[in-house]
């Protein structure tokens, strides 16, 4: 009988971030009534109403009463192959452009599975030989790293602060990589609310960001995943919004918006790309090339479920996302104000303090291991992420990730009672 | 403005593969009444009648009544992120069990975003280093050829002979290989009406190959998209249903037996992994780490679509099969029928004679390339697939693909007309 061995396999297979997401899995299936901090899954409430039939009909008379389809070809479309670039492309760029200050042809948009896809997508057709490196912001969301290794891209981390990226970090990586003979080919940044750490960058440093990267020669990588939970008069535009060079590829998602079980989101590349011989085409178009060799094409069952979600509310994703930013801003406020009343608890706990997204960065006196984790789980019924899977240079030891936006209310009140708990006595 | 140049791009987009199904699609577009034997895609007639909320109903049903959840849950299920590995993985393995012979535990099925994501996961998971060849059978499916080059893994043509695999030049290739200090890995084959040529593995050669793969140390990765067009009486058992040494790693789909718009396949991989410090594991739990780096996970809406049809069938692939098996095949033998009676049609055209699958190969006594079907686009009305860029040794200039699956049976007869027109002006 064969067998095979973990040494035999991609190199991706052991990277202890893995590990790290199993563990947590298998942790929250044993302790069933722990009250859990660690998904960043979007809360289920939002999803009990949903009538999923409404939804694709909703999509089905767009198409008939605006795109002049007949009713047999409307429900062809969502059931045959479909283009690799995807089908709602159009409601996309038209919700981009009245919602987020993004005018983008909705040529330029290519809707994947998820934006995890996205990522996949737009590393393979960038990075072309191993010179070519990625830089992204540590401590940083493991989907991206992940398919780094999954590519054999080689990362640069840059440390975050409290500005949010250390730009002269930055700009000397990139002076250190071209006297290698190598290039910082991007930068990873989520400018609002990132996961792991809920930091944002202000307006200013937006500005910087986008001047750097032209004068770097970088790319722009903007995951754009929690932006939508800005309060209404906070919102800041995107790094997308502010592009005049085609410096950035915007990364979006419907699964907090919409529902994770569609797995669509989008990737914005309107950047044009010379071909020897061949028409200029958008990088849109070399995307698309790409996820048909990933997955064909993005379920167009999925698209029109979300596509109908918008429709309903006549096409606008800041409709669609009033209610849940109100909603995920409530529950943060809460996470804050119920960690604020801890008392008794060593003053060397610390913690941020973010004004919108899902996570809270929490720093123990100790370090924030699996060890603790199971104390966590076993004697005081709390769950929560180690961040040292997020940080790429080994820190990040004694730091915990706490996430608000898979509870209800009265759950995160209990789960920081619980967390005081387990705090005074392990700290 | 920042500009993009193809030549920094990933390699694999250059790849001349590409161009040539932009060509096809944009070819079909342009003569929109010619009558196109390029599709390989399943008949739209099956999916006129299709009930997706239904569908979606009988899966929650399934939930409820089999598998003990509340109304509540089982519609959560559908609406957020799940496992990795799937959620229909149990329905999947028994008919599997029932209808193929594959005697597999659900826990080494993944379910995968389409077959073509199974073959991203399966390679990546596999390879490790620039040493791992992947050996494939030439002519081949472009989808995997078009992995491979995305992961950078070096692809070895073995020749198809009319025995569907020239075994003599896979024992060489494997001797070439180690000599070199590489080793090919896998092997990728359809035994069941491969695309493009519609070729089968008889049953001797199924064994031999099994032998082959234990005697040369290959894995076998089986596609077994069009095995379903088998006559009742005729089918073969697929190579994993008589894999006792666990060599094969099974590729399935649901696009032709479901809908292509659900994207929906599966792996199964039931081969166990070491792990050092770690208990063993089976390799579907490694290809599920690696897609949550892909895709996170397959939409489980499209999951219960998927599973809803089956369990409308009594969970039978089979019955599922019947229908759209016996459609395929009689249009398969119209076109073969009408092919033969093709009159003065010069002698040196030459075609195979499948008895299943949705392709029939052709020989032209010049090159059928993108110039001619040009030709028979504009001027005869009739489109078809260039077979060369199928074969990875330069060969099959003077070849074409015609498919029938796409097609209503009076098309076939049309087009064959038409396709006789303009092979006697061109031949």
């Amino acid at each position: 009988m064969l067998e095979l061995s973990r040494a035999d396999l991609h190199g991706s297979l052991g990277d202890p971030v893995m590990g790290s997401m199993t563990f947590l899995t298998e942790i929250m299936r044993r302790y069933p009534d722990a009250i859990s901090f660690a998904p960043g899954a979007p809360h289920v409430g939002f999803l009990d109403d949903l009538d999923l039939p409404r939804c694709i009909d909703s999509y089905l008379d767009y198409l008939q009463h605006e795109r002049g389809m007949d009713a047999q070809g409307a429900r062809r479309l969502l059931y045959e192959y479909g283009p690799g670039k995807g089908l709602i492309n159009d409601l996309v760029a038209r919700a981009l452009r009245a919602d987020l200050g993004i005018d983008v042809p909705p040529e330029s948009v290519v809707i994947t599975v998820g934006a995890q896809e996205a990522m996949l997508i737009v590393l393979r057709a960038l990075y072309r030989s191993a010179s070519d490196l990625l830089a992204v912001i540590s401590p940083c969301f493991v989907g991206i790293t992940g398919v780094a290794r999954l590519l054999g891209i080689g990362i640069v981390p840059i440390q975050e602060n409290s500005g949010g990226i250390d730009f002269g970090q930055l700009e000397n990586a990139c002076a250190v990589a071209r006297a290698r003979g190598e290039r910082i080919r991007a930068l990873y940044v989520a400018a609002d609310f990132s996961n792991p750490s809920g930091t944002s960058l202000d307006l200013p440093a937006r500005h910087r960001l986008l001047d750097m990267a032209a004068e770097q020669d970088l790319l722009l990588l903007e995951d754009n995943a929690y932006a939508f939970t800005a309060p209404a008069d906070g919102a800041l535009p995107s790094l997308k919004a502010l592009d005049r060079d085609r410096r950035v590829i915007h990364l979006g998602t419907f699964a907090k918006l919409c529902l994770p079980g569609a797995r669509v989101g989008f990737a914005v590349a309107d950047q044009r790309v010379r071909v020897h011989h061949e028409p200029e085409r958008l990088l849109a178009d070399e995307l698309a090339m790409v996820k048909t060799m990933v997955t064909v094409n993005t379920s167009p069952v999925c698209q029109a479920i979300v596509a109908g979600m918008l429709l309903q509310q006549n096409g606008s994703i800041n409709a669609l996302a009033a209610p849940r930013s109100e909603f995920y801003r409530d529950n943060l406020a809460r996470l804050l104000a119920a960690l604020a009343r801890l008392e008794d608890v060593p003053s060397r706990i610390k913690w941020n303090r973010p004004t919108g997204g899902f996570f809270v960065r929490m720093y123990l006196p100790r370090p924030a291991d699996l060890a603790l984790l199971e104390i966590s789980a076993s004697e005081h019924g709390v769950v929560w992420t180690p961040m040292a899977p997020f940080h790429l240079d080994g820190g990040g030891a004694n730091e915990l990730r706490l996430s608000c936006s898979y509870l209800d209310p009265e759950e995160i009140t209990a789960g920081v009672r619980r967390l005081g708990a387990f705090l005074r006595q392990v700290c």
